[in-house]
């Protein structure tokens, strides 16, 4: 049930170079890869792997097209052809519609006919479960929450009451959407917990990490927009808004009621203060901790944080910085000398 | 089913002005509130808002009451009134007593009439659950672990063996209170494990955020003392002590055997080395790493730590350094020429 | 169904000191053992405790056997001593072996007869359970996944289809071996998941702590290879390799296709960037930010990261960063007069 070269081409929108029928089956690393797989090469050091390869077909950016002499796919883009290209082959089995006869569903919750509902898992009442939407094994679902057409929860997802998931999400295991956030008022040394009235809302196309957490909102929502990718172990307070389409890597945390714009990108553990705006287009590196809001597009990184290119002048620094000390300190001792007029002997 | 302005006011310790029979019937923002509904104010920024609010009734501070005509809420803590007046008016419906079917719960668990235990639950030998405890879907409750009365634990909660829960408990989805600590002797190069002997204790009135972690003690037990607070995806090691009425933040990790005095705070992300001490009212900033004990009190930042107002005035340099080395390295010419005696020409 | 000092010193390659039948029950402090208790040693700080304690026999290191008169049991290695007899005296009760009847298990799972598969696990289709291994309460076991012999999985496990865990591993609650790696490819501003079609290939005697996730690699493997310990909440992202015996904290993040060495450790909270590799027995300070490959071993901290003792000389000058740009504007004023050749005057 493999794919011709002709047909893969076309569906993934590149060009292609020899066999039209060669029929490809999988993808495979070139080192792996037969002559029904589909190879896939980025960076320089996998080009001398084009030479041994055994790969049906392989695929290249056009620059690269004399590499190889084999059945080519050729794009501007081989990653995204990649990706369409496994999409294709590698297509998840179905899930079975049904619910398990273990899983445990309130008379109230709405479930579509053709979803599927794993072993253990909990649906409360007035749930709403979208059109071939797949509930992992042991997920549960709270009261009213509403879980979007075609999206897939990962066994042990929790979205507590009222929560919204759009279409065609992806819930890792362990995601937690709709835990309280975390708000106190303080009476003299006690803190007394603020009820957390609001809800998440995650729109379509949302991929949402394992063991990463979303809190609802304490009097309006915590916002995913549309197309969102988190990675795991990420936390989001309440109230944070996270605009379309921005990328947040694994181990980060975003305090509450901040808002980041769309297209952003934040690297592995990053953090991100309360109560902040964070425009379109920004890009925060690994590690950085964004203290005050940032209006305008671009790279930043460090703490405190500072565009990324001065960042870098920086940071070189900090490993001369005992050195520095010592040449003040001799400076120092020079200048003194000088100034007191005596011989100056270097 | 609301309550009255005037009542609302006795029960949240307010002072009230206004028409003492108004019915309040929830809280909303003061964008959203409408004649029944309770607004409320913090900060600056919100004040123009309440010139356009519909909201029936306002929370205010004394300083403030002059900024609107309708009906007030005054307190000297606005945060205060609003979380009390939030838990009257929007208090979780009671959970209904009674064991869910396909809870799996030990002939010998000791289990209050009145508490409630959800589906898929896992009560184990000999443990104890308290009056009006609600135990979540699929939370599991080790052999001769105790869980307080009127604690709650949403689904996926894990409690292992001899843990203890007080009361009053919140446990957010997916915490896990007593996994093994992080213990090895090295034969060699191989790691050989510590049986992990202790239990995890926690206190009365404690809050733990979803998917965080506390490990049981090696020998003598990790404790969590009355009142403290704990948001999502922290690590507590085994052994670590925390005082009472301290809160922690998202993303936080405290390594083994440290001891956190009371009523402390500590930001998100911040990490604090094992065996350490840290005083009473200690505050820690985000992202701060805390590597020797604190004996006094205060504010604190930065990798190394050190005092918050300390730490401000260096972090500033941070940014600086990349020229702070090029003045260096010209004042180290302009010397160098005056030294040797040569005419100098700026 | 204690054991006497004479057999412990033999179980645990030990000397000892005192009478070879006095019986020992338990490990305990020294300040709570009791006449049948073992109690353990470390460091100078615990050495008062000696004096006073009722412990029926001590751990030492033959350096201090002079401390104590008691029984002894005397080590160049004393925790690698108190670990056995701890393991020795506090054996985890076997599991009884068997398929609780809430278990949901395929009738394609070929499980170990004297496996045992808690309450509401699920173990999906060609799933392989060896000898002696355990499944926790609410484990879900993916499709041709294979668990090794006599490994324990404790309650709400993930490990999804394919992946593989070896013999007499450890995973803590809510641990998830196999989540999809966080890989996509951009088409405009739009990123389309590019399927992760690898596994993760864990090997013997591997510890991984709660709520800790390890991705499934996107075409080769993630590896975990024998010996290794994780604590808890750690994020190990696609492809990584992490080599022999090598121990790391919590909350660290490792990112994608990076390869970690033998016998390294690596302390809480760091964080290492993607493709990259790290030589054997390299040691990595906490909070540590590892940004390149570290081609030589050794200890090294800091970001940017650099050798351990370097890093101690620098990171002491951060706390003087100010003081020093004031020294510098000092500087710079004396000269510019002195080069004015005015008169100086301090």
């Amino acid at each position: 049930m493999g794919v011709t070269l002709a047909e893969l081409a076309s569906r993934c929108q590149a060009e292609y170079r020899g066999d039209p029928h060669w029929v490809i089956e999988r993808v495979a690393t070139l080192e792996q890869a037969g002559p029904h797989d589909l190879g896939f090469v980025v960076g320089d050091k996998y080009r001398d792997l084009l030479d041994a390869t055994a790969a049906g077909a392989v695929i290249l950016h056009p620059r690269d097209a004399g590499r190889f002499r084999g059945n080519l796919l050729l794009s501007e883009n081989p990653r995204l052809v990649f990706t369409r290209a496994a999409s294709i082959l590698h297509a998840a089995p179905p899930a079975v519609p049904g619910r398990h006869p273990t899983a445990v569903i309130d008379a109230t919750a709405d479930i579509a006919a053709d979803a599927a509902i794993g072993p253990h898992a909990v649906i409360e009442a007035g749930a709403r479960i979208g059109s071939g939407a797949v509930i992992g094994a042991g997920c549960v679902i709270g009261r009213e929450a509403s879980i979007g057409a075609g999206s897939r929860l990962h066994p042990h997802v929790t979205v507590t009451e009222r929560c919204v998931i759009g279409a065609r999400c992806i819930l890792h295991p362990g995601a937690v959407i709709g835990s309280d956030g975390f708000g106190y008022a303080i009476d003299g040394a006690r803190w007394e917990k603020t009820p957390q009235l609001g809800r998440v809302v995650i729109g379509d196309d949302v991929e949402i990490g394992a063991n990463t957490t979303i809190d609802r909102g304490a009097l309006g929502d915590t916002v995913i927009e549309n197309g969102v990718k988190l990675d795991n172990l990420i936390q989001i307070a309440h109230n944070v808004v996270i605009g379309e389409d921005t990328a947040i890597a694994a181990c980060v945390g975003i305090a509450g009621s901040t808002r980041i714009g769309k297209r952003c990108t934040i690297a592995g553990q990053a953090g991100v203060v309360g109560h902040i705006e964070i425009a379109d287009d920004v890009h925060i590196l690994g590690a950085a901790v964004v203290s005050h809001s940032i209006p305008q597009p671009g790279r930043y990184a460090g703490f405190p944080l500072e565009p990324y290119a001065d960042w870098l002048r920086n940071a070189v620094r900090m490993r001369q910085l005992d050195e520095m000390a010592q040449r003040l300190r001799a400076l120092e001792k020079k200048l003194k000398k000088l100034s007191e007029g005596g011989d100056y002997i270097e």
